[in-house]
């Protein structure tokens, strides 16, 4: 088969990889319905979370399953399956404890950018839906893999309640999926931090009833007179720069939490700057095993439509241009269909 | 009167200083029963945290009110009181939300160490006894002004419930009472970390189940063994430097909470490591005033005996000796009677 290959900086193949099969007896082997691009991709993509060789790409998959090894029990090939982009065994104390992307067995996922993906751990990893999904809902299914599952974990470690007024920061697909989670948990206000129209739109689309176009010190002045000087009772952070962090801290009041899901980079936090704000932080890999049953049932009925932040769809082979619309900004989030 | 006052690096003086008395209508003077040396002094004792002038020197406190301004409601001469560290209106939307030490009108106290004491915004900062106490009880009284509700804080924020494994780090007077705080929420299993033998003995009086002597990677490796791998649920950080603070988090289990309350000094978090322990992290000065009437009542009722973290007593006059031998880690915490 052919797959996603990323040689350097910038440099993305579609070119042959051997055809994955089912290693170990744990192994489920899927046929990829569609894939896409993360905002994390970019990271190597752009040369900042440097690679030593050439690395398969993409972690977010939905799929028919094709086989299992002798060991699967919970899925079964014709079934369809949705699955998070860490695997997990579902049954260790991490586990347990709601924390599978931390699962003692955990393998991050690679290589979805593809038509064929193997799933180590398929029973803990892999849910299945109640039946083959109409076309439609692919794109949302999709989502939950990873962005909606990540935004979804950024609402819940901030710690949003029914009537909480919530900031996220970050426009990307996870901070606009962050926006629809805060409004399914019952966010009573909601500030997007946006300076793109199109993304402002969306936004307002999935829930936010406040847009702030500030960034940094004024980003968050703005968020203190939206908020009669007391600042927002949870803020997701869905970036992972020191600005976007402080943005979020500072953004939000005493006792009052941050979720932070952009994967940090270049990020320090000064203890003692912390321990005044008097913040709780929270975040880390989301736990999208956790959510899968919730979300894909949100989906399956339709009471939401994440699948709408991808605004450009390309067939797989074209994924070198996909991942440079989203470098660009031209896309938040770029769909693949082998 | 005479009163303590900071000059430079281990120049404590007990010297003339103005008798406080009432300078705006929401003030109290109170005369001082009990007042003690925190180890939050010992920063600027010791010339970490630099001071610019002579400083007066104290901020835990209990005692008779003697005055109050003309606007104080809640408390009237004659009164036993006890109050916070952090003075609070108790009114504005931060006291609301439970965290008086971030109150918009909050001023540090200062100036305790001495026999008598102005309290600004009185109404919302002290909270009067039943009565006049029995003098056996004026020590644990006054631990609950700081060094109890601080150890109460960590437990809290760091999430410790009916069951849960804790560990503490830092044998002082505040993880000390850490300890009986994680014992009162009903903490299963509390693991003390201390390497000396008398804070050993008192840990275990204040329901410690278990010891660990190691530091460092050492002591996150026990404190892993001692949890078959997973680490605690709940870690209390009662030291505030970078050693202390990474010990906290690695002794953590993912999704688990780091209460930290010692004050950090030079603590730096690499937000990308952070993020892939999963650890919840919530600190900050306590909000003692939060706190004060269940604490109170614990003392009162005698279900409790905080003040055994006194292991000196002197006259308030000596109250260099007591710093000099709390710098010396010859006491845990002094005592001083006016």
């Amino acid at each position: 088969m052919r797959g996603t290959v990323l040689h350097g900086p910038r440099d993305i193949r579609f070119e042959g990889r051997q055809t994955p099969k089912i290693v170990k007896p744990t192994d489920a082997v899927i046929r990829v319905a569609v894939t896409c691009v993360c905002g994390s991709d970019l990271w190597p993509y752009r040369g900042v979370a440097p690679i030593n060789e050439p690395a398969p790409m993409g972690h977010e998959y939905c799929g028919m399953v094709e086989e299992v090894g002798s060991a699967v029990h919970s899925v079964k090939p014709g079934q369809f399956v949705v699955g998070s982009f860490a695997t997990s065994d579902n049954t260790c104390p991490h586990c347990q404890y709601g924390y599978q992307s931390s699962c003692m067995q955990r393998e991050f996922m690679t290589g979805a950018q593809a038509p064929v993906l193997r799933v180590p751990h398929a029973d803990g990893t892999l849910v299945p839906t109640l039946g083959i999904p109409p076309a439609d809902l692919l794109p949302s299914l999709l989502t939950i893999s990873d962005v909606l599952g990540t935004g979804w974990f950024a609402a819940d470690a901030a710690g949003v309640k029914p009537g909480s007024t919530v900031a996220v920061v970050g426009d990307g697909a996870v901070g606009l999926l962050g926006v629809l989670s805060a409004k399914q948990k019952g966010a009573g206000r909601i500030i997007a931090m946006s300076r793109h129209e199109a993304r402002q739109k969306l936004a307002r689309e999935f829930g936010a009833t406040d847009i702030v176009a500030e960034r940094g010190d004024e980003g968050v002045a703005r968020i203190r007179d939206l908020t009669k000087g007391v600042g927002a009772d949870a803020v997701l952070e869905c970036v992972g720069t020191q600005e976007s962090m402080w943005q979020a801290i500072r953004a939000t009041r005493p006792g009052g939490g941050v979720g932070y899901v952009g994967v940090p980079h270049g990020v320090a936090l000064d203890g003692q700057q912390l321990f005044f704000t008097h913040v709780r932080l929270h975040g880390g890999p989301a736990p999208v095993r956790r959510y899968l049953p919730e979300l894909i049932d949100l989906v399956w009925s339709r009471k939401i439509d994440p699948g709408k932040v991808f605004d450009l769809t390309l067939p797989l082979d074209q994924v070198a241009d996909g991942y440079r619309a989203m470098d660009e900004r031209r896309a938040i989030k770029t769909l693949l269909r082998p």
